[in-house]
């Protein structure tokens, strides 16, 4: 699964965590202004299931109607929205990941209904799907493509939460080699209620990490009573328990001691498609909060009127644009890996599994911005509801409440964030990324204190020179941090957390500034994507400065210290620019169209 | 009200917003260390009954028991808990207000509580003291006292909660000049399904707004369906609905057409309790999240070594400590304004009055920061307790939720932000506050790039000039807006709120370098303490930073925005430090407490 078995084919696409590599621009990007029709349609079909059929139900839903879920997994399956990730072979439709992320956007609309789905289609199903052999893809993928059953994973345990592999749970071989015989528990079960094929690990005699069918009627096998949750109540979360569960010994799933590839691939698959649900949520939330800021009145005046409701409102927009423009980039590259091979022929999801995993820092970085963002939203949105956002009543009450999970699941964003500078240190280590040779460049310039130069004069230069100043900033400390810790860097996790940051925002500005040159017409940049890129440059340039001087406190000391901290100023790209000037652009445009101003 | 009516023996006291124009330490400060034996008595005893009455109740409170809440009130009188703010004369004990705040500090290990109690003795019994009449004291303030009737404090409204004087409820006096017939309703009024006596807002001949006292079995008075909310839940809180009710004319409560000074001083008092409100909560909570964490393991460790565990904690512990020094400081303020005064005197109110509202500036601060900081707070508690924060079981999640109402009322803490700079530059305007004087020092000081010298060469200069920093910043910002909008600055919210956060950061810095410095001992600062200040001054470097650079965006343009943006870096504090000393240096504190080390 490593860069080095690409096909030639896929050559050109740049590998993951290249973005912080080269310039801004280096390759075109997917974004939603380069979505096929087939794309397009397919996500408002998506859409408008989501609006027409599910939210009309979402207050049914979150008094958790199992039957109502069912019902709509079953109208999905219909509309052929389960079957995305699902070969044709077996009764599915095989499409590329950035449709499979359209549709996660588009089913985002409402939390448990959300996570319900995202249980079923993705964690649920896709275990078999990329590890099953024949007979079990032939057994359970046409009924999991319809709904007929429905599915659950069922990996963390009491106990074990980011410490997956510490899981208790046992499975030990029948005597008479029929069985695999499970003992344990499970928590925090998505879909558990009302699953029928549970995707369960267990470990074999004691230390073999497993995966396992497991049916819900399995004799030893039940399910807990619901967790009361602080939000996606609507969504069954049970433990699970095993006593002697008898598990039919072709109900293995991959191999024995293999099981932690099936839970790393599922989690980098989950990440990558966590950034397009959320933004889902982000759209309607954005909406909704302009709505009712332009419907409510105090002193006499909309209270959309009011620069600080216009500041949030914007601030909102700009979250999304960023989210969409990374979100969508990275799906395009996954595609792109898998462009010339043949999906059909039988190491198909191995080529698609090593293509997920090769964008797992930006999959990470997703799942990272993309809750941090959602939560900034919706405590924006409930604070412009004032006393109403408090009040169940408003939708916007329940979406608070929902969101706060996005930064706790698919790991925690603590983990993620230690993943994320982990993996660009580790494979510049490999020598798959030119992580030291270029800090050493960046490392000469600082000390002569060069800036970069942006490549075009165009309004979003200064922009482009702040995404430079990025990466660079993110190399240096990375590098300097290797030298400083060796292999124990990794117990250095504010380093390593401080440094995301920077990354993290070095890939949103480069993905913004990218799509907005991409998208100009007749090489004129649209003033509203510029505005909205102004307004997350100027968040970043304070945050940047804030992580990479900590970073370098936790660093070095005394005169290394001094003279770091004194080089930092070269590259602090904080542009003037006009708020109330970049807030009014933005806010035209999301007035006139009613919320987030470029629908796909 | 205003401060020329202070009589000499409050002169030495210095007035609302002095911190901002005084040294750090230039006057003696009250702080947790200062407090006299009474105080630290009645708080344990309030602190006790909380521990032991209140909390193994929560899970009830939590259900909505309105007999089981009364019946705690009722102990709490029985303790003397509910009197503090009454006189003497009235079945009271008129205390202090450190010993108020105290009070409201310990009421505040849970949400529900808090409410229920701070809308009884607070803004459902205050405005009877406050403004009350010689019988209307009689009758009411004794019962209240002991609870035996409770409380409730009716201003809200559908269509206007920030616009608080935009009420549409209506009274006329009857024909017979007996009753004023109310007619209109009320919104979000806490403790209304159990309350006895409603101070309640209305318009006297449509326009003069005016205090009523409505008793619960007022005939056309009814109390509506209690609201679903986010938090805070085991609270009651419903509409009230007046249709013809029938208020005999003795409950009139001051004058008509003066309900806007009942609704301005409740408000001053609340967010001045409110700072301490939260205070109590953050405590319990930093203590609980530590518990969880030295149990939970992951990876065959405990959570609370890993570092970014440990960072959390000891933010949370900054977080408290910053809160707690300018909390009591404050109160120490009203206190020392108070201390010569008779308590038994007629006109004692209205000198207590005037001394809460001489601090409005800071009680504003209180509960911006108070609210925020406890939202901070909160958030990372969840965060440490993984997918179990998520989970009701566990009482972070009620927290959690809980919290979220503080930025929310006692007007939102963005109506808060614009009063903070708005008061500020009004004393400056009337000439209270020498704010125009000393900006064009500070104008002059900055052309020279001078930096501020501290006073005192100990291990807190930095952070003595970090906040001597933030006050200059606070004043250079506001006196060039001053300059540039004129009267319009109002309209210029995004400024004000962008230089109240500069604001609110030079107090805290400035309560807390001074409080550690009273503090120290044969001259010796306690390490823990500088540890503290050290952590939430790295904090407050970057954001001051953030601030005032969006505040001259915001205000200035071309050349003018140029130098002044050149000039920001002369007053950037930034010390280098050691980030994991630091942080352990706190966590070895509050391992050894099992929470917040300095028990007051």
């Amino acid at each position: 699964m490593s860069t080095a078995n690409t096909p030639a084919a896929s050559k050109d696409v740049p590998p993951g965590g290249a973005f912080l590599f080269q310039e801004v621009g280096a390759s075109p990007i997917v974004t939603p202004e380069t979505f096929s029709e087939e794309q397009r349609m397919f996500f408002r079909t998506a859409l408008q299931f989501s609006h027409e059929q599910m939210l009309p139900q979402a207050d049914k839903i979150e008094h958790k109607d199992n039957v109502l879920l069912r019902e709509l997994l079953r109208q999905a399956g219909e509309l052929g929205l389960l079957s995305v990730d699902i070969p044709e072979a077996y009764g599915g439709t095989g499409l590329d990941k950035t449709t499979s992320l359209l549709l996660a956007e588009a089913m985002g609309l409402n939390g448990s209904w959300s996570v319900t789905f995202g249980a079923h289609v993705g964690i649920g199903t896709l275990p078999i799907v990329w590890f099953g052999n024949a007979a079990q893809k032939a057994k359970y993928l046409p009924k999991l493509a319809t709904s007929e059953w429905v599915a659950a994973y069922a990996l963390t345990e009491q106990g074990s939460g980011s410490d997956a592999l510490g899981a208790k749970t046992k499975a030990v071989l029948s005597p008479d080699g029929k069985h695999w015989i499970l003992n344990g528990s499970k928590l925090f079960i998505t879909n558990a209620a009302f699953a029928d094929v549970f995707v369960v690990f267990a470990k074999v005699d004691g230390d073999k990490f497993t995966g396992f069918i497991v049916e819900k009627d399995t004799p030893g096998f039940t399910v807990g009573p619901e967790e009361h949750k602080m939000g996606i109540r609507g969504s069954s979360t049970c433990p699970l328990y095993f006593e002697d569960a008898r598990v039919p010994v072709e109900n293995l799933l991959g191999e024995v001691g293999k099981g932690h590839k099936i839970a790393f691939n599922i989690l980098n698959y989950g990440r990558l498609k966590l950034g397009a649900g959320v933004l889902g949520g982000m759209k309607l939330q954005l909406a909704e909060a302009l709505r009712f800021a332009q419907e409510r009145k105090q002193f006499g005046t909309p209270i959309s009127r009011f620069p600080l409701s216009r500041e949030k409102l914007a601030r909102m927009t700009a979250l999304i644009h960023a989210l969409e423009s990374m979100t969508y980039r990275t799906s395009g590259l996954v595609d792109a890996r898998l462009a010339a091979r043949d999906k059909s022929a039988p190491d198909f999801e191995s080529h698609l599994l090593a293509a997920v995993e090769e964008y797992a820092i930006e999959s990470s970085i997703m799942k990272v911005y993309g809750s941090e963002a959602l939560w900034q939203l919706v405590d924006d949105a409930v604070q412009l509801h004032g006393g109403a956002g408090y009040i169940e009543e408003y939708p916007v009450e329940r979406a608070y409440r929902d969101a706060r999970i996005n930064r706790i699941f698919e790991g925690t964003n603590e983990i993620n964030r230690m993943l994320i500078t982990g993996m660009l240190l580790k494979r510049a280590v490999k020598g798959d990324l030119p992580l030291f040779a270029m800090a050493g460049n960046v490392a000469e310039e600082m000390a002569r204190g060069e800036k970069p130069q942006a490549r075009t004069q165009d309004e979003l230069a200064p922009q482009e020179v702040a995404a430079e100043a990025a990466k660079r900033l993110a190399l240096h400390g990375l590098s300097l941090a290797a030298q400083t810790f060796g292999p124990e860097l990794e117990k250095h996790q504010d380093v390593l957390a401080a440094l995301t940051d920077v990354v993290m925002d070095a890939f949103a500005l480069d993905s913004m500034v990218a799509r907005a040159r991409q998208a100009a017409t007749d090489g004129k940049l649209d003033p509203v994507r510029v505005a909205l890129i102004r307004t997350i440059a100027f968040d970043s340039t304070s945050r940047i400065q804030d992580r990479m001087r900590r970073a370098l406190c936790s660093t070095l000391k005394g005169d290394a210290l001094a003279k770091e901290l004194g080089r930092l100023g070269t590259l602090d790209t904080f542009t003037p620019y006009d708020p109330a000037e970049v807030r009014e652009t933005v806010m035209a445009a999301v007035e006139s169209a009613g919320g987030y101003p470029f629908a796909a």
